[in-house]
């Protein structure tokens, strides 16, 4: 079973005509972008609101239409990838590099649902490294306030360079292994001046479309 | 009486030799990096960490020697104005848009003193507009998240386009009128997703030159 098609394309039935709709950035999002864009072919109206470049190349090239952020006063549905989901359905994304336009469409979206593979499924936040945006003046600094808080820190690279974001920020690559308290560490990163977010998606996923035992299963945050 | 004069000159006082020194912005700022400009000509030897453009084209002219805060350990001393202070010494600063270089810089700071004239000093913080630095990509609906904080929002402007930090972001102009609880509302802006940092600085300084009754007084933080 390619678990990211069931679990991307599984999303589309939450889509409804003339909705407004948030798309994620990622390898299990495209199923759900390019199934959606099957759908607008077939008469489905919607508009679309890319999280990324890279995703917008792509719903473009489905002939989904897309309106820019700034336009518009509500999304009514966002469905994105994530790197983690643990049974609150709290999240660490952003392994793309997305994260902070993510964040700002899953939190400005009347409904946020996460679509997930059975190996993103953990217990425990903090395997998978937590990446976070910083500012490129003080970069360095930053770095060493970020591993005050208990991590290792690692500079993302792109081709002997800093890793550039959409918003010509650089992106720092920690690893907290566990995080207990996904709340508090958010705060807390949030709180250093040069960190603009995190990849902890905190009570933020409505809801979360995954496999587990091999079934397709919604799970719901309580 | 200047006193942005005075208690700009007061603070050279503080300054040894030897010291990294993170240089403020504005007109208060001003008296001070004038007067350690001086001191450099006879003979001081410090560095400088410049918190803004304006800033380091200032301290060049006097013949500061700057260094580039990617290079530093550490900084000595910062020494900046501020908007308004309360009697706890929280701030709110950043009204020549040049925040978040001020509080990276202060935050890196052994010891951070901030200068104020009679002027700046508040019972309660909120009268002086609280300016918001936010990422572009959807500045409308983070201005929106910020007014359900209870404040109302103005994008500021230069020359009819959105005025521009030296980070590429933008300035949200906020008013809280009476901001009760900075510590709260600072972790409040700094949780919405496009909000980079905000003007408060909650608990930075630890000592501030000012004039009370038209005397010349330093307060230190408890």
């Amino acid at each position: 079973m390619n678990e990211k098609k069931v679990v991307g394309e599984k999303a589309v039935e939450y889509v409804k005509d003339g909705m407004v709709v948030g798309l994620g950035t990622g390898s299990t999002a495209f199923y759900f972008i390019t199934k959606l864009g099957e759908l607008v072919q077939q008469g489905l109206s919607i508009k679309g609101v890319p999280t990324s470049k890279q995703t917008e190349k792509l719903a473009s090239e489905l002939g989904i239409p897309l309106v820019s952020f700034n336009e518009i006063e509500q999304i009514d549905l966002a469905v994105d990838g994530a790197d983690e989901v643990d049974p609150e359905l709290n999240l660490i994304k952003g392994g793309g590099g997305a994260l902070l336009r993510e964040k700002i469409i899953a939190k400005a979206s009347k409904t946020f649902i996460v679509i997930a593979d059975s190996h993103k499924n953990v217990d425990t936040l903090g395997f998978f490294p937590l990446p976070i945006e910083v500012v490129p003046y003080g970069f360095k600094m930053t770095m060493k306030h970020i591993r005050d808080l208990g991590s290792t820190t690692k500079l993302r690279q792109h081709q002997g360079n800093p890793f550039l974001t959409d918003n010509g920020n650089y992106i720092v690559d920690t690893s907290f292994q566990k995080i207990r308290q996904p709340k508090e560490l958010e705060k807390n990163l949030n709180l250093i001046p040069g960190v603009v977010d995190s990849g902890l998606f905190v009570e933020m996923a409505d809801a979360a479309i995954t496999i587990i035992d091999k079934k397709l299963v919604t799970q719901v945050r309580k």
